[in-house]
């Protein structure tokens, strides 16, 4: 068997070993119930605490701010419909972006049927969502503000701080959606006026399963799941113990590490897009060439097939992606690409490559090579390639 | 330190070695987002049909009628809230019981604030819903049906298979919270004609955070999370891998042992009622003698607070709980022993202990013989108690 090599850590990442150390003792020895008053169930509770303290800590949070999901798709859809709810005879007007995450985009689009408006801003040809955009977009009724913190396809990092200022300007509750962002960049909800914040364990070596919804006290949080009083009567549900401590551990470690690994990681992307643009000719990168995500390198290669690729790069051992897992095996091109200006042919032709800290220069070139060799081969097979040169 | 005896399994169980060492590989090793279609991503994807197929086994379902969630409460709120939103052009009515799980009750009231109407079918002493009465209820406009299979707190089983003859007679969607019973006892979707169905890992040696729902071929299901296009677009977010996988490994072992399980469960839930209400006076048994959970034995005590009894048992080495865990902390009596007609001061004393294959004769009769002293020195401080010695 070939040696793997994993670029896509921005659809999963591996568990950390010290992660999966520090959940294990929560399966079998303190395996309480937190909300029992035994000594099992207190165990369970203080971990509990514990892992809140840390996310609140990674983020510039106090940890009463912290709710636990079970995946960022949850902490979305509950900042989206809690706000929506809560908020409903203050207005009905919702703005967000149009290269969002679907969480985000499907919860919009449900609320729309509801009777709520929402305006999807347009994006420069980074990606990037103007503040000034959001700033016009502005009405009486807008009760909230969601822009994502980066991209998960192309990994544009947005504007952040200054969306946050102009929503505490206007009052408006700001919601952002930092799955790809946490533990790859710093973020700090005060100095960035967040009031609502989701996030996932498992983008940054934690498991799967476990996500965390930040919300600023005074704003007000309707329940999503009903039925017990877990999570300060918020979130009902017996909590993920094990899944809960994960996240702490792994946001604890992603956050002390972040300035090393930004470092590498911004090297390999780098080297990795210069020496495939340079060596494949017809490719461009997608996203902003330096306000991006560090192990983000999003390219378009024309007259090429994302799904050979992929699979192509598969057999020779390496693991990437076309953009988004999630609507991964459907055949609509990504919403991302086309917002950024690309059209249907070139949206299909690109790859998202992801590194992660298990990776090296050495992976960057293998990528690379295999790369300039399959999409020559791709293209000798593509009839609009032929054509192309041709009319040359 | 005292050996410790956990006899709430009712509220939580120990993860199962096997199913530990099951999941183990899928946080480091196999730790690709199954909608990936490189080998690591294959990999997640099977793991989780394998799992789904457990699921379907156990309870006589389809694999394709499993939906996973991140809780029991998830799905409970996932198969109300989508049947209410997906049948409101029919009606409007919704029949449930007064002894439900709150993430039953809960989410009825929710629902009873958008205009929903809900009819909650009183008990009989032993918490037992009557088919007689489900019959009677049903209405033009009742769209669902909503019985638990087995009550958390007393443990007494639901006429389920009768309640779903009549459901689908009548042609309405019968739901069952079946978070008790899976795993404890036999449970056949189609001889029970059973559309939905609600359970949870943690219940039965499972891991925390990974919960099912069973949705009959036919029965339309509106998503309740949104977003990516997992678990077949009906519900967003990373699949939490390593809990499905723990889920499927844990409902194989809990099915294939189930006789042997209820047989020993059922000795050691028998000697200990027995002995209790012999050897403590002004203890009654709540639920019913026979028709209930193997291991769950619900025991009222005259002139007693309960959370005194629980910290006295627990300086013991013993957990156990005064009813629900997910309600904890709330000093309301519980609505189930209210439901069954016991007064306040009854239901604040009462005690649910929750057996499990750890346990022994050993543990009964140690439990037992801590309560009687317990019990006694608690009524000795009991000014009630006193009165009626006097009165007497």
């Amino acid at each position: 068997m070939t040696k793997r090599i994993y670029v896509d850590n921005a659809a999963t990442t591996k568990v950390a070993p010290e992660v999966v150390e520090a959940m294990l003792p929560y399966f079998t020895e303190n395996f309480g119930n937190p909300s029992s008053i035994y000594a099992e169930g207190r165990e369970a509770k203080k971990a509990i605490e514990r892992a809140r303290e840390q996310v609140a800590t990674a983020i510039g949070a106090d940890p009463k701010e912290i709710y636990f999901t079970g995946s960022g798709s949850e902490a979305d859809n509950w900042a989206l419909r809690s706000t929506a709810k809560a908020l409903s005879s203050k207005g009905n007007h919702i703005i967000t972006s149009a290269v969002e995450h679907h969480a985000i985009l499907h919860t919009c689009q449900d609320l729309e049927k509801q009777g709520y408006e929402v305006t999807y801003l347009p994006v420069d040809k980074y990606g990037m969502v103007s503040p000034e955009d959001v700033k016009a977009a502005i009405k009486d009724t807008t009760i909230l503000i969601s822009i994502m913190f980066a991209n998960n396809e192309i990994g544009t990092i947005m504007p952040i701080a200054e969306i946050g200022e102009i929503a505490k300007n206007a009052g408006i509750v700001f919601h952002t959606d930092a799955v790809q962002a946490v533990g790859n960049v710093h973020i700090d909800v005060n100095e960035m006026n967040i009031d609502m914040l989701s996030l996932t364990a498992h983008k940054f070596h934690g498991p799967k399963g476990s996500g965390a919804l930040f919300v600023r006290n005074g704003v007000r949080l309707i329940s999503f799941i009903t039925g017990g009083a877990q999570e300060r009567m918020r979130r009902a549900g017996t909590e993920n113990v094990p899944g809960i401590v994960g996240l702490g551990k792994a946001i604890e470690l992603a956050t002390a590490n972040i300035d090393q690994k930004q470092k590498k990681l911004t090297a390999l992307r780098d080297a990795y897009i210069k020496k495939v643009l340079e060596t494949i000719p017809y490719s461009h990168l997608n996203g902003h060439p330096t306000k991006r995500l560090p192990g983000n390198a999003n390219i378009s290669f024309e007259f090429i097939e994302g799904e050979g690729m992929l699979l192509s790069l598969d057999m020779k051992g390496i693991s990437a992606s076309s953009g988004s897992a999630c609507t991964s095996g459907s055949l609509d091109p990504s919403h991302v690409l086309l917002a950024i200006g690309l059209k249907h042919e070139e949206a299909h032709g690109s790859l998202r490559v992801s590194f992660g800290e298990d990776n090296t220069m050495e992976d960057v070139n293998y990528i690379a090579d295999s790369l300039k060799e399959i999409v020559e081969r791709l293209r000798m097979m593509s009839p609009l390639y032929e054509e192309m040169l041709k009319n040359k």
